[in-house]
């Protein structure tokens, strides 16, 4: 838990909020810190950032350019990050000069896919049973110990499938590795779970917790297709997702939105997947159903404000508009809903390119 | 009706929006825009206009400058204002070499509140009985012939009460009419209605309409304090408002977003009090209420695409902050609800700084 005695001011209306990454995260957030009168300053290594068209200042550089942090920081009253590739050593260095949410050390763990299922253990969680493959012959030896299925994932920067195979032999795992050019994996089990789900939720500065309704999410080639709230999860599912989350971020001490990517099994139970430490694109149908989206809440959680309230105040459903999907936002704007696009210009295959929001009166708490 | 030939195409995503104005409904139509994937240019004579900070583009300018004018006009796609008092002689300059809307023909009328009201009567709707004050003895004996009460205000330029006195006397109307400066003027006669109300409307550039639910209006020393909806207007009424503001729409080839504010009489019956050719403060709840806010439904409308569906999906009621009491932003913080604070660097009395919106689940559609 955080000293209170040695929190920050926090950063009232008409401060400035940098961001690490210039996405269609980090645009969302622009957006909702504008919300509360707040200005925003993104900093991200592509000059054609989707978010810097709603900012008040950017900085185009590398993540690793340490002036370029310095100069950033010192522009900023806080910074926070939109994706969790930030190198942990630059969010070291901007919080020499201005206080840095999530900080280095959740950043660290949850960038490794390794270090990130053992911590969840070493708090009691459960995940897939999982091994660190550092060879080729551990790939294809463990997968006939898991019994000739599992997940071959690379340790860090994978997102959205990619550095994921799906092998089914002794060959094909050592294939996988290869494939991954010999990066540092795990195998994971393969878990044939009942559904998806996940939870997103805060933690204040000061330790204080919030969690939104955990939607039922399902993916489509490993990119999330679909968020519904409220999905399958029974009230005392949902409960015990929260219950993860809070533990999660505690034992973090972790400020700022975050997600927990959740398996729900045929027998009930949940098993831990994935911590995301950022707005994750299951909480997207926030905007529409809550009085404080997660992009707000975020921006709270680091500017040291009270959280806000997550209840649900109607039904939704999130759907991703991926790819060329987007040439068709004029059958889009037609639908009942609330459609985002994230002014990207070009629609590349698989890339995420807006969502689209069907919200309905609501059916339960 | 807008002949659908001669219609231009719509602003495809990652197309400009330039916008006359930029205070806080200029701020909110850009963070509107944001969401379609458009870009926005904000053109205001304030170096610190709010909109500023959210935008991809901005001038600073005075609005009779042609060049200027020109200048941004050939930046953008499509050009609106979020203020009625923008010269309409601009939006005619603008119009050269862009699509503008609203025209210039519905800002005239809008700006004039002696054409305005002239207007109104001449499509068979009803308004307080008015009439044209030009003198001080004009004042002095039409307040008589009102039966000693009445409501004397400038024709032009006057907004959130400013320009407007309720003289009881000759004497009264006399001096008033001279604090104006001998400024042209209507008396109105004076309504004693049971409440008030709006109706908040679009208009596509293909004659398409939609209008939200018409909010009960609460105003304190001339200043909108609280919108309520549902309020106390009946269906019927509803319903009424709604017509009143598709009927004024169609004569005047709108296209955008407007607001007719409403009296609401003893016996039931609707009286139009004034036409706000822009977003209105009593729409402001939209953004959580609706999928569609009002401010990204006039982005659709003047962008051409199609308009948003206006239906509520749960209560809402919205409060202005206004002068000091946005230095109490960290208790508003604390409320469940949805805050808004503009960016606005000083809290002069009267001034709006931001606004919040209570939800609630849907009581009645």
């Amino acid at each position: 838990m955080s000293d209170p005695k040695t929190l920050a001011a926090p950063v009232a209306p008409g401060g400035t909020v940098g961001i690490l990454g210039g996405g269609q995260l980090g645009r969302m957030l622009a957006l909702a810190a504008a919300r509360l009168g707040l200005k925003t300053h993104i900093y991200c290594d592509d000059a054609e950032a989707p978010a810097f068209h709603v900012s008040a200042a950017h900085t185009v550089a590398k993540f690793e350019d340490k002036d370029a942090l310095a100069a950033f920081a010192k522009a900023c009253d806080v910074v926070t990050l939109e994706f969790e590739n930030v190198p942990a050593g630059s969010v070291e260095h901007v919080a020499q000069f201005v206080p840095a949410y999530p900080g280095a050390r959740a950043l660290r763990i949850t960038q490794d896919r390794f270090d990130e299922k053992s911590f969840v253990q070493s708090i009691g969680l459960t995940t897939p049973r999982f091994v660190a493959i550092d060879t080729a012959a551990d790939a294809a030896g463990w997968l006939k110990d898991f019994g000739g299925r599992g997940v071959l994932k690379t340790r860090r920067f994978g997102y959205d499938g990619k550095g994921q195979a799906k092998p089914k032999s002794a060959d094909e795992a050592k294939a996988a590795f290869e494939n991954f050019k010999g990066a540092p994996s795990i195998l994971e089990a393969f878990i044939d779970f009942d559904f998806e789900a996940s939870v997103i939720a805060a933690r204040g500065r000061d330790g204080s917790f919030a969690a939104y309704d955990p939607p039922e999410n399902h993916h489509e080639n490993h990119i999330l297709r679909r968020s519904t709230v409220p999905g399958r999860l029974t009230p005392a599912q949902g409960d015990a997702a929260k219950a993860i989350a809070r533990k999660i971020a505690t034992a973090l001490d972790y400020t700022g939105v975050f997600a927990v990517e959740l398996f729900v099994l045929k027998d009930g139970s949940l098993l831990v997947n994935e911590i995301a430490p950022r707005v994750h694109n299951s909480g997207h149908w926030t905007i529409e159903a809550c009085a404080v989206s997660q992009f707000e809440q975020h921006i709270r959680a680091v500017c040291g404000w009270p959280l806000g309230d997550p209840a649900r105040h109607c039904d939704a459903v999130m759907t991703n508009i991926i790819g060329e999907e987007a040439n068709a936002w004029e059958t889009y704007a037609k639908r009942p809903g609330g459609l985002h696009l994230y002014g990207k210009l070009e629609a590349r295959p698989g890339r995420k390119m807006g969502h689209f929001t069907d919200v309905s009166p609501l059916t339960k708490a």
